[in-house]
């Protein structure tokens, strides 16, 4: 605990002289009797910084994780640290999602009394939300062709370095990854989770087809035949599991991006989340999941609000706007993976029993 | 006001009784010694309930805005009263929107306990959800092919054509556009505001091309194409506000729903809203916006949950899930035009001035 | 519109490298071997940073609010801009109040890491606060005086000079009475509003009597004392709006602090709000309604938030807290005026009937 | 997993048919010519009926909770359950705090057209929001007179009987009681927390005092009192967990619920919330003040709304409303015990050690 270091004042311990100096409207710098200042140009800018004043916040608790999962061990301690830290991450993608309801307070012709001063600036050069982007795992690499060469031309050639060297770190995917390869139990003497859970995914396989099959009768031809290709896909899916060269042609076709060891181990931790040494590990890839939906939700939203700001017309930035947002919104998913992990999931009924060995494990010392 | 009719029961007034015994969850009725019930499916039922029970308010008050504007006359006063009814529709809208959060509480392991057992029943056969759409204004044919075969497919013969008896009717898409078109003001012999936008429009796009080109220099040769491409496309959607031929044009390829006569006369709307008389109008066009984009948002964050739920698995009414979820979330738009307006819109000082006796008569009779 | 003034970056546009060199964790500055960074120091600034950075922008939009009122005439068209101002102000809020949930990530055991070190610094110090609550109309002659002492006992002399500087000048619950005060339409030849509500309401009473008294047979002796307590108390309240001697005493009590004339014409805008001209009025208290009951939720769920972090301890501003706060939720309220007048509102049935030539003034020119 | 057992539709799954027969509006069966169906008292009747199917939910899961712990000894894998159920419920609270926002679309004078048609009805009289407080631990007992009497004054005798029964079974106050008391590692021959806890809290005691008073040169001498007062204070409470007898004080004065032994190991778990065995129990007590901090605030939004509504009128059910409403939001705290542990914990460098032996305990077999 620190020591008291001589009486503090709020407006000096937030810096708020300095702190509230940096909101400096243009259409103010430049008004004149034919152009006032433009009332709704504070708005604008305050809105952008809170959303910079939340990236930091979610970039020091993304650094902390990071930072633990680059120790050669992760305790069982320090799970429950992470946790607690993704959890914040995704109360504050929640609360900001709110600040588009803010924004949209500022009609599209309110925005046009600012909106030419502004170009080309662009929310797309922001800098701490593709740091944010990468530190997840999202590289330039992952973006599409168009993406990778839209996002560089509009940065800053210094800014564009610092992005480049930030891709050469590991990101909480990796991290993830060497994580989920590691996890013990999976394989030993005693027990084969993966030899089990193949025999088990093969009864149940069969009895989903009956399933469709009897249900198919009232369908048209047409629906017939897309939930029989349907079922086909699910049976090629799980072959994918099952063997390194199914799995890498699914690799290789961009569906997946986890190791065949991680996808595995993460789907035995979703299994038997119940165990109490996999609750936390759970409750950690849940908020992955989250944090990645809450991202992709947001980014769509965003979408929405600009073409509602401009309709069809030029961002400030150049991008033809909502177009392009929507499609990244789809397109930059970073844990996808592990949503579709609800593919390959069996009824508890199902499950391959674990030894008692085994459970003991899993268990905590004291009984 | 009412007069009081006998003591009354809060129980009996709500209906409790029978409203609390609609909760049945198939996996109790079914359960044995080894399929004991699904705790999670009272839960899965509730949420749903829950839609209908909201979607049953958003009828209520939709019905009644149809009604205002069946009407021959719509009263400035009858405006008033669909903001305020359209406001609720909104804020019902944020509310549910919450419950997609409480459902993903249920695990997708959770969910497979029972799943099997509700095959082939599916949201989609909400029949309040498909009334609403239609009233606002999608009915099927502005539903694609696939999506049409998929909808009646799914629903018995007496639902469907309940459903299609309903297209018959007007929806608030179609009185929006009369009641666009009817709107006074744009034309008279002391003002054409078509006319005068027009010319406004000119100038202005001219400079617009200037600013773009003026910043053309960094770019790249890709983005260079793509930049002077969007110019065109602006050009042309002018264009196709001041011909009927260009603006037919535009809605044969599905680019446009409503008439020429009401997109320049919900534009004039936009353009002169703080005229006291254009207040409530221009909250009835934003109100109708919000709610189309709410339903898309819905939509979007459904398309999430399912994959979440699901991976890729077949849905329980045997639709691929998120995909076809997401590809409705884009094309189920009602109220697209209005967003689309904010490509026509011109700053404030371009506007063309609204001559004095016009003025007066959009103001109030006292003063 | 202004024109483009050469080429903007979003980093120099939103100032952040001056904006994000504000964060200073003091347990970063005084850390050592033994005290290391607390890590939710971070959050704990940022939270804060975030709430001031919020009130800017309310001040922003409430000043321009003031300055609209400020002129001699207030137009129909400003009664709009008034009402979406408010109702950005009322967004605000509800974006704000979210920030107590991430708050509370950070639990009271990191809290103690540092928390020694801000003493005595405490939120009270927030002088954009104090500016909105005194521009709303919450002076310091408004607050107890255990509450004055408290307050101007924490600030600098300087801050405390400029506060009270500041309510010197006029506030909005000023200017909505004196704006209420000058309303047309409720006294003339043709009509008065005053006699005429009194005499339905003498009608009114007499029924509210009877309901009570048919239903007070199951009650017992205790809640029938209550019940006819209640009935008297309405009663003389409504009495308080019919004679400038018993609404003075009313005021004096503390009970009311809105004129007697400013009160009824309220009044007559919330019976009449279906009128066009009414409508936006009615729109504009509903939301300095809104604005109140959200800071009034807000102070609340602070003090819990307070009670959860440090339990019975002393603030590090050395207040009790929680306690302190609860009674400040309570007794800050700057319109409660506008709620109490619900008590006076009568069955749309029973509303005096406004004459022809009155209703003609309330509509708009054009018919 | 339960086999599919014949198709199942959407609408007959829901019990739609049923369901959606429940919203009968008391204005509709008595509206005549004069006195036409209030709009919005469907809107009344579908937000009760919203929170009585969420209550439902919230008793479907606290029930499954209180199941669980009704068994001789919790495993591990349970604590996992209830996190996840009570996880469940404060997110239920979450979505439907957000009705009253709907709820208040509905203005006093829409409220005014059916409000004498249910007397004496009131929200009082819901069952399962009682039968939710009692299980959770606020029984009448709990409750002041007037509160008691008031409540047992608005019941039917059959459901005044019901919930008379339900008081004499456990609820979660209680069973959280006992399975504190029963938590082991507290007192062992290697290590007693009790008495190196006391002897940490006499240092840190001392040092706070000291802080305190080096402040307190600039303060007014009224507000030195209030300081020195609230020293006192804190002493005298860390004083009432070291001996029985002054703990039995404390609760003689209402001021604290929880046996010393459950509030000694209550402390416990918050203090050392990191070690692996102690992260879902400190979850789960987090959870359990989450829920009580909701309902508080729910019930405080509930009395602002009241008074919104009402002004200062009788409740339908002759309440005086919002005044009561308020009081019951203060009094009605079910783990305000859990709260004031904030007033005893220390920070992490003053924690005791845990001896190695220990630890290891409190960590999983697999290491």
């Amino acid at each position: 605990m620190h020591k008291n270091q001589g009486p503090v004042y709020y407006n000096d311990y937030l810096m708020l002289d300095q702190f509230l100096d940096c909101q400096k409207p243009l259409s103010k710098k430049y008004a004149d009797s034919e152009n006032p200042e433009a009332h709704d140009e504070t708005l604008f800018i305050i809105v952008h910084q809170a959303y910079e004043l939340w990236f930091k916040q979610m970039l020091h608790d993304l650094n902390s994780v990071l930072a633990i999962f680059s120790k050669n061990k992760v305790e069982d301690s320090d799970v429950g640290t992470v946790v607690q830290r993704l959890e914040r991450i995704r109360k504050i993608q929640n609360l900001i999602s709110g600040q588009l309801e803010v924004l949209e307070t500022m009609t599209p012709m309110d925005f046009l009394e600012f909106r030419s001063l502004l170009i080309p600036a662009s929310g797309f050069q922001s800098m701490q939300f593709r740091e944010i982007e990468i530190k997840l795992g999202l590289g330039t690499h992952n973006r599409q062709n168009v993406d990778r060469e839209f996002f560089s031309g509009r940065l800053s050639q210094k800014d564009r370095d610092k992005l480049t060297a930030l891709e050469g770190s590991s990101n909480l995917f990796q991290y993830l990854q060497e994580w989920l390869e590691r996890t013990p139990f999976t394989i030993s003497k005693e027990f084969n989770f993966w030899n089990e859970y193949q025999a088990a995914v093969k009864l149940i396989l069969n009895e989903d087809e009956q399933t469709v099959l009897s249900n198919i009768a009232n369908l048209s031809e047409q629906q017939k035949q897309m939930q029989i290709e349907n079922l086909k896909v699910t049976k090629d899916t799980f072959d994918s599991l099952f063997s390194d060269e199914a799995h890498q042609k699914v690799v290789d076709a961009g569906g997946r991006k986890l190791s065949r060891k991680a996808t595995l181990n993460a789907l035995f931790i979703m299994l038997y989340r119940d165990e109490p040494m996999l609750t936390l590990p759970f409750q950690m890839m849940t908020l992955m999941m989250d944090i990645d939906e809450n991202f992709t939700t947001w980014r769509y939203r965003h979408a929405l609000m600009a073409q509602r700001m401009l309709g069809t017309k030029i961002g400030t930035g150049g991008s033809s706007g909502h177009a392009y947002l929507k499609k990244a919104a789809d397109n930059n998913r970073v844990f996808l993976d592990l949503f579709n992990l609800s593919t390959y999931l069996i009824p508890r009924s199902r499950l391959p029993k674990i030894p008692d060995a085994i459970k003991k494990q899993l268990n905590f010392n004291y009984v």
